[in-house]
């Protein structure tokens, strides 16, 4: 299944309990759309949220966060993931 | 121990072979500066590479990459990671 790395910006200010809250909110609306939010990122010094997930397209893993809570990031790559 | 995401633009055309042996010069010169390269992201469409790290601080991070090998990312963040 493809992968996917989203950044989304303008995050400031957002505690790690918003964040999770937000967070659930993916989790339980993804497999609606047939995707797994894999972790994400937070740099509370430049308000940069990266959230990597497994979709069956970019399209879907945009939904997901788009019905969950509305929070479309301002760019969003597939991506390979090597070790 | 402090984590990073870094990223690099205009990396187009980059074989999974190169990405490996470039790689690899991280792995071989990270224990001098007490950093260890956990795993990075490649997308081939938009030619931009994503490095997850751990370093002692942003500088040791990128000292790694400018001593291996040179390529230097644009962006580097310090970035709390969840699951």
């Amino acid at each position: 299944m493809p992968r996917f790395l989203d950044i989304h910006t303008g995050m400031h200010d957002v505690t790690p309990a918003q964040l999770a809250e937000t967070h659930a909110k993916d989790l339980a609306l993804q497999a609606k759309y047939g995707v797994r939010y894999i972790k994400y990122f937070y740099d509370a010094s430049t308000g940069k949220i990266f959230c990597l997930s497994e979709a069956p397209s970019k399209e879907a893993a945009l939904a997901v966060h788009r019905e969950a809570h509305g929070l479309i990031p301002d760019d969003i790559f597939e991506v390979q993931e090597f070790e």
